[in-house]
Order: C-alpha cells, then structure tokens, then sequence
C-alpha cells in the first residue's frame, strides 16, 4: 500500500546539516519510506494521502535514557541531595511497582504521553519487577513505542525491599527474557539492566554477561555520572582502570552497550567507550537538576562517539524530548560559558541537538540517518499555528522556534514503524 | 460584593516559606482579599462562589523583565553570538512596530497568553515607537494584565531605523507620558525605558532624568549582562566608579528603578544597588540562553536586594513564569556547581523561585507578601489533573511538579486586580 505525507519536510542526517523540502511529499510503501520528493513521482496514487500543508514532518525522537517507574514522581523531590532524593523519591517511588495495578496506570499514562510528545523510540528501565516489567512492554506495545525495555538488577546498596539476591536476579532475568520471546512483543527487545556498579555485585554483573552471551541482548547502564558515586565506584572497584573498567572485567563492555551521562569520562574512558562501540546517552536536563556537571558532548562528537539523547526522567523533569534538546543547548552554552575552553568547545547549535535527538538515536535502532529510504517511518509533524504571530519565517527558523516552544500542543499526528499512531 | 475561592491555598510571602491551607477558602470583598480561611466566617454569604476542591489557587506571577516586540521572533536565532543576534533578529523585529497593524496582532497574542500563563503584573519594553507603546498598553489592559509598560529611547548604537534624536526622544516620551494620562489607562502606567547606556546618549539619560522628576515616572534598564557590554560602556563611561554609575551620574539610579540581569554586578554594584532601593530582575533563562553567565541571586538575597524574576523574551525563549522559575533554579544549580562555593551559596529551592516569581515581583507593585489582606486579588487556578499518576502527594509536592512540568494547560482560572479574566 502506497501513503503520502505531504508538508515541510525537515531532517538531520548528520549533525548540523539540516535537509529541507518545502512543500514535499513523503512516500510511503507499507509504512516504509520510498523516498522524499517534490512533486508525487508520474503514475504514483497512494490509496492513503496525508495533507500536512503549512506543518513541518520530522523524524520522531528516540530516547536512549529514561526510568519508567519514576514517571510517577515527575519534576519532585528536586531541592533534594542525590542520596537524600534516592531514598525519599526513588526508591520508594520503584518499589510501588510490586504493584500490578499501579504499574498499569502509571506505564499506561507513560506510553500515552511518550507517542502524544512524538518519542516513538526508547531505551527504557523498568523496576525490579518482571511482571511490572512485562506490562510496560504491553503498554509501550499498545501506543506504538518501540526499542529496548529491561527488568532492572540490584543486589546491594538499595532499598531493602529493592534488594535482590545475585541469583534471583539472574534468574527473573532469564525468566523475563524468555517470557518476551514467548510473548513474541512486536517493538519491544528486553535489555539487560544492572542498575549500576555500586548497586551490582561482581557475581551479579558475571552472571548478566553470560545472559548477554547467552541470549545476545544489549545492556544498558549508567557510568560517570557525578563526583560521589564516582568515589565510590573507586572504593568499590579499586584494582578498576577507571568507572567503564568496573563493567569490562565483568563482561559487559562491548559493542551496543549503553552507557548513561559519562558526565565526567576523561580522555581515557572516552577512549574505552569509542574502542568497545559503547553508546552515550547524553541527559542534560538531569545533570543540571542533579547538579552533576555538563558532558562533554562537542568533544565526544569531535571524537566520533555515538552519543545522543535521553530525558532520564525523574532526574530529568519533563517527558517531551523537545524539553531536552532545549535543555542540552543550555547545558552546552553553560560549559561553553564557564570551561574557558571557547575556540575548542564549542555549544551545541539547535541543529546539533535537533540531529542528536533524532538521527542519532534511531541509529541505535538501525535507522539509517534522517528519513533513510527503506526504513520504516518514524516521524511527527508539527503544527506552529498556536506560536506567536510573526514575520515570514524561514522553515529552519520554524523548526527552531518549536523546539524552543517546548508545547505539547504542537505534536499533530506521530508514525511509528510505519504506522499512524496519533 | 462578596466572592469565595475554595480549594488548597498556597503562598509564600518570605523566601523559602510556603504557607499552605488545604481546602480552604479565600475570601474577596469588591476584589480584595478579606482573608483565609479554613471555613467560611458564619454568616457570610458570598454572592459568587468558585469552587476548586482539588485544585490549588496561588498568586499570580509578576514578570519584571520582557521585550514585547521580541514576541514575534520567540525562540529563534539562538545559536547567534550576542551582536549578530541583535542585528539579524532584534533590530529588525522591533523595526516592524512602527506598523500599528502587525503591533496590534503581535501584542494582542502576547497578552493573551500572559493572562492564561497566569502573568497578571509585568513591568514591559515596547520599541521605540510611541503608536505601538500605546497599542501594548490597550491590549494588556483589554485582557487584564496590569503595571508598567515603556516606550523604549535608543540614539546611538543601534539600527538606522530606530536611531532617534535626543531631543526627538525625549518629545515622544513626554508626549507618551502625557498621552497615557490624557486616555487614563485603568490598570497601566508609563515606565521611562532607555534601552541601556550604550544605545543612549548623556543628553538623552540626563532628559529623561528630568522628565523622571516632572511625571513622577519609574525607570528601568539593563545593567552588567554579560562581558561585551560591559567593556563597551567602561569605554563609554571612562570616569564612572561602575557600570551603575552610569545611570547614576545622569540621574536615573534611584528607588524604585529596575535593573534587568546584574549577572556581573561586584560588591560595589550591589552595595550601591542596595543603598539607592534599586530592583533586579534577574532573567535566568534569557542568561544562559546568551551564555552571560548566571546572577548571584543567592548573594543578593541574602544581602537584601530586593531581586525579582523576568522571562526577558526573546533572550528568554519562553513566555511562561514556570518555565522560568524552573530555569532559576538550574541556573542557580549550575552556579553552585561550577563555581566551588557550595556552603556559602546554596542553589534556589523550589520554594524560594515560587516566591520570586510572585510575592518578590508583587512587592514592586505595591502588593503585599502571599495573598495580603486588603490587596486586590491576583491569584492562578492550577490543575493537575494532567500530570502522570503517581502516590498521593503533598500539596507542596504538587506544587512542585506544576512548576516543573510547565504546562499551559495546568492553568485554569486567573484574577488580575479583583478580577476573574480567565
């Protein structure tokens, strides 16, 4: 079946290159893309046409970072030191999820407003619950959010009613990936989740590499995130050559890994995490909330590292990826501001961070870059009618002010793989 | 007439203490506040009442800091250093206002979204033309936003198109003044408004000084924004003691004067701030957008200053005080984090933006600390029905997450000056 999406076409294949199509048609061949023209090619009658005139078509946002449990505590607890803010929000806040129920509506509510904001991709952490686990597979499936979901591991340094035992945890694991298998989930992969080093054992994080082996799943894990756990990754894994090699002894440091904030990776992690194929996700709003410092995103792309985008939600407190890109220029002009590095670093440019949080992050999903042909189509398309009255504007200039906007209102209708979802 | 708000009532009439009455009622008489209450008084009978159960009634945001012109061009050209920003987006946006028709379009959006984002008192730049200034005034007041709005004076170092005369200056901004009696604008009044030291010339400042005295005007300005500037007026202003000093040897720095950013203000500066009862509008947003650096408003706190908030759109890239609360308290943690004096400058709480934005910004107005007896109402209505679901909260917590999910939709119901506009 043949489908048109006609509208302003914006996308970035590579950062800071934009491509625009005023006034173009996106092909469609059973949901994926045939390509990007400017008049319909001569004898091609869709049996679907979408009149988007006057809207801009973009690639929807992947979102490599984010916890779903704490969907449910969302922009609170923010005065909070990080321990303090672990134990009176986050931990408490997780363990509710031993409730089927609770999970159901607040996984339901999560997957809603994930495809309304025009994320169609993500790389997610549930809690430590396989059955919760299991119904934000169901949730994310029902709206149409594809990617990577995982059943967190834990077994020391949390709360007690969070604490598993190495093997339990290994074996609910086990259990929950081969139930995704029988359950055939049509978006959705399971993807091995250790919380991270200072709340994994040696014996839990081992076990977890022979399931990656194993099962050949992906894993994603935080690493570098700020000063205090830091140390204490250093306290806990002192023969380590640096945080990344306290997950490469255990077997988990390898090609597709991901790895959250690596806010304060020196030039030898970095080096590590571009050797092994390792992937950055970058979480700007939460390293500010956090106060955990400023990434060093323009040298890890200087560099060739893959980093893009997560919200990390609730250390990140918006949902809406256009928060992000917002929030990941003001972090960038923040360092760009105080590092005095001025010549050699400098801030993400709205293009930058319009390609980070798409491009970028559908590539760890196997897209090819921007609306790649063959691909199956991820997009949104924005309406800029509800924003100030203006001169004419350029679409680029359009792009930009919606992103700056950061108004849920403005997400018109969402694809996700190939399939009109909103 | 009698009138009642039911539901939780939360204000913060010092910084970092939030007053909170759950299921309470807020008591109006011809539209000032008679009082809170946790029951209604007995006998008495209101003759509307508004019934919020569930919700939670706040005063209304004061923003002491915005460009109106700078509506239209929201959220664009943000990758620009400073100068091309001004020339390819500033200057030429602000040339448009010499046409009352797209004025009248612009500005009518503009209050309209103040009154529904819950902005109710703003002390506002027009351009320099005095036609617009007034089409401004007679929009905020159709919708009921109140307080100060100025016809901006620029004769050097700015556009063609918007270089005045001094003298020229100076008769259209006696004239403006003159005007706004003469029409008798209920809720607004005139502001004498020269851009900053480097686009207005000694003549102009000392002027406007004396038209200061014979209208009995306020004033507001810039002062000490970011590094350029401030080099330029050292250049400028060879023999002043500080940029400050440069208002004040022409007569303008005075009580009751508002000086937006003072990012870079010294001891002196604010020593001198202090004494003369000068306001800051501190403008975090707008700040980092332009990577100015951020003001220490812990400091001037805890000196005294009297420090409100503004969105300065288009510095700012949005419209909306919870946005900017939440860009305050990321700025402040941003601060904290780089500059090394964590015990003597703690980052803002959630509590003290919340009083920042109201009764701080209110005080300017001549309103008293939270919901003050005698005060003319200005209160929000927010809803957080929308949000994700979550275990029951505190109000406080509520609060909280309105502030940071920023959602134009949580706001449901305005008063301005006694009045339900929204």
């Amino acid at each position: 079946m043949f489908e048109t999406l006609k509208g302003t076409i914006i996308h970035a294949p590579e950062p800071g290159k934009t491509e625009i199509l005023e006034d173009g048609y996106l092909l469609l061949r059973d949901g994926a893309i045939e390509g990007i023209f400017p008049a319909l090619p001569e004898g091609c009658e869709p049996e679907r046409a979408y009149d988007f005139t006057g809207k801009l078509v973009i690639p929807s946002f992947a979102d490599l970072h984010l916890h779903a449990p704490q969907y449910a505590m969302l922009g609170m607890g923010m005065d909070l030191p990080l321990i303090e803010w672990l134990n009176a929000y986050t931990f408490k806040t997780e363990a509710l999820f031993s409730d089927p129920v609770f999970a159901r509506e607040v996984y339901g509510a999560l997957a809603d407003n994930l495809i309304r904001l025009g994320t169609t991709r993500v790389c997610i952490y549930a809690s430590i619950h396989r059955e919760s686990a299991h119904i934000l597979m169901e949730e994310l499936e029902r709206v149409g959010v594809t990617g990577f979901a995982g059943k967190v591991n834990m077994d020391r340094n949390t709360a007690p009613e969070l604490t598993e035992t190495p093997e339990g945890s290994l074996a609910e694991t086990r259990r929950f990936i081969e139930e995704c298998r029988a359950r055939r989930y049509k978006h959705l992969s399971p993807i091995l989740t250790p919380r991270f080093t200072p709340s994994c054992s040696d014996a839990l994080l081992e076990g977890l590499a022979k399931i990656a082996d194993e099962y050949d799943v992906p894993i994603q894990s935080h690493l570098s995130e700020n000063d205090i756990e830091i140390e204490l990754v250093k306290k806990l894994c002192p023969d380590c050559e640096g945080y990344w090699d306290s997950y490469a002894r255990r077997g988990l440091w390898r090609d597709g890994t991901i790895m959250a904030h690596c806010v304060h990776s020196d030039e030898a992690e970095r080096a590590a995490i571009k050797d092994a194929g390792v992937w950055v996700a970058h979480c700007p709003d939460s390293n500010t909330n956090i106060y955990s410092g400023v990434a060093p995103v323009r040298v890890m792309l200087d560099e060739g590292i893959r980093v893009a985008l997560g919200s990390d939600i609730a250390g990140g407190a918006k949902l809406s990826m256009f928060h992000v890109m917002g929030e990941a220029i003001r972090a960038s002009k923040t360092r760009y501001y105080y590092s005095g590095k001025r010549e050699e670093e400098r801030f993400l440019a709205v293009s930058e961070a319009f390609y980070l949080a798409t491009s970028a992050g559908a590539a760890y999903f196997g897209a090819g870059p921007g609306f790649a042909k063959g691909d199956m189509l991820h997009a949104a398309v924005l309406s800029d009618e509800t924003l100030p009255p203006s001169r004419k504007l350029t679409s680029l200039e359009r792009l930009e002010r919606l992103i700056y906007a950061d108004d849920a209102r403005c997400v018109r209708a969402v694809w996700s793989e190939g399939v009109k979802r909103f």
